[in-house]
């Protein structure tokens, strides 16, 4: 086998291990913790069929993509629960190591291209980028809204904080926001959520 | 929240069950058994890295869709063993009922475009078809290749069965089809396969 193909193949063994990278969300019908394979998955199907609400026009190939790779970085450096301020400060450094190492794994011309595209991610700055990041929040909102707030409640999260991190949300889809907004005060009426 | 959000949004929520329907294929490390959602996500990662493999020219957003949705009629339907005779003669009539039932919580545009993208995955005829077929066969020799082929010793599955499905791969892509033979091949010699 050629070096080329070779290289892409191991890779796609690698990437094999994303399904035992566990998050904090919990899955609907108060299911198991969520793996970092399944968010992507999930965030990029959404992203389709809710790209009419994104505020810009979006390349929606790039935003799919973006989803599905944009946590293959924590095969190496873990995930980072949203809400741990500690873990918050080493994240980027822990991520731009992880980076480096695994995408080291594919063809010159793939490893650039994917870092170039996890680096569009994380900078927040393009339509793609915003609305990608929407994603990256509705998803666990709605898993976590259909449990009654259960992963809010375990970690003793308050409301300033996820509106701090869900609040971003308007910068890619102004209507998925307001969907976002009444989540949120419908679980402070019910007690899920500090206010 | 107008009616056409909630439809997408209980839709979205709805296939987060698609991470409960478990796989015969076990995770590379002699890991547990995959579920439709992980092998989904992998499946279109994989789709996007080796496109420069398919026999022909591919609209790659619509083959990572493809991939993203193949399989959400097994919410209803359940998996169905590549090589379990009896489930696959009932394999069609299930996933038909299903598929109908499942997309009929999308707004009504939506509902059509993804069934006539899985009717058009099912029907292996197109170029995205075809190249998304030979990620569904790959993306699981490669996982079992990792694994001694486990999956193929725990169900006995003999090398013309392997051949029959994965000898279809080379209609997406030559040569990604010489690469399994190759795998194929050495886990016949290792004694993995039965000849």
């Amino acid at each position: 086998m050629d070096e080329r193909l070779k290289k892409q193949l191991d890779f796609a063994l690698e990437i094999d291990k994303e399904k035992n990278i566990f998050r904090q969300t919990h899955l609907s019908g108060h299911g198991r913790n969520e793996n970092d394979a399944e968010h992507a998955w999930h965030m990029a199907v959404m992203a389709y069929l809710l790209r009419e609400y994104a505020n810009e026009e979006v390349d929606i190939a790039k935003v799919m993509l973006m989803c599905l790779i944009h946590d293959i970085v924590e095969i190496e450096a873990g995930d980072t629960y949203a809400y741990d301020a500690e873990s918050l400060k080493t994240q980027k450094a822990r991520e731009d190591a992880a980076k480096e190492k695994i995408y080291s794994m594919l063809p010159e011309d793939q490893k650039r291209e994917l870092i170039a595209l996890f680096d569009e991610f994380e900078a927040y700055e393009t339509a793609e980028a915003k609305y990608a990041h929407a994603m990256d929040n509705l998803q666990p909102l709605i898993l976590n809204n259909s449990n009654d707030g259960g992963d809010w409640k375990g970690h003793e999260v308050s409301a300033k904080q996820v509106y701090e991190r869900q609040g971003k949300t308007k910068l890619g889809s102004e209507r998925l926001f307001e969907v976002t907004d009444q989540i949120i005060r419908e679980n402070i009426r019910k007690g899920n959520l500090k206010e």
